[in-house]
């Protein structure tokens, strides 16, 4: 845990939150400044700023509580997120996994996404793949 | 598995994939029409449509692959994105996670990321909370 870290702070009780779910590696609660009615944030019990530095262990009940979420609030359709970075819109420097209910097809409520597909030629995308597989 | 999804056809090997990680509950390739150079696929080996319809044991390989691919990519920024439902921008009915390298701060490539913030009151959000508290 870092001690100037909200979300830190949050999983130790020393600031207030609507909790959902805890368990002892994750602990979820509601976003209070949603995208939409229900927008809930998912977080490990462990303090690292993005994705790849935390421990496989605290990962196991991250999905089951998206999961558990997005039965409680009954969204036909939802996003979950999760961000890496200033400029990947990450806010916070605690990892954190959004569940974000999008109520209809609008720009004022919900996630908005914007897709601007890239056209590899199948010759770059072979030689990406060549590469990326020498490193996983 | 079913026999008209495309998801479904990749991981049988019926349609040719670059794939990157696979193992007994997931398979994970490059997306043939990527936002960014890198950005991958993870999905699990059950045919699904939305994220609440997966059984938690396909859940438990989902995050340490995207963990994996983040590190094999070494993007310093880059976005984890799950989409159920057209309005939230899913175009192939079978559960998939995005990991979306976002290389600049811009709107043409990488995951472009609209926000807009609501503001509900505190009642409002102690109304939902202790609304959602029953269905969890």
């Amino acid at each position: 845990m870092a001690t100037n870290c909200i979300f830190c702070k949050i999983i130790k009780g020393e600031i207030p939150s609507f909790k959902l779910i805890e368990t002892e590696k994750v602990y979820s609660f509601l976003d209070i400044g949603p995208l939409s009615k229900g927008h809930a944030l998912i977080i490990p019990k462990y303090h690292a700023e993005k994705l790849h530095e935390v421990p496989d262990e605290y990962f196991g009940d991250v999905l089951p509580a998206a999961k558990k979420i997005a039965l409680a609030l009954g969204a036909e359709n939802y996003n979950l997120l999760q961000n890496n970075g200033r400029i990947a819109h990450q806010e916070v420097d605690h990892v954190h996994f959004h569940v974000i209910p999008k109520p209809a097809a609008s720009d004022t409520e919900g996630l908005v996404v914007g897709w601007p597909a890239q056209k590899p030629s199948m010759d770059e995308l072979k030689k990406l793949h060549e590469e990326l597989v020498t490193k996983l």
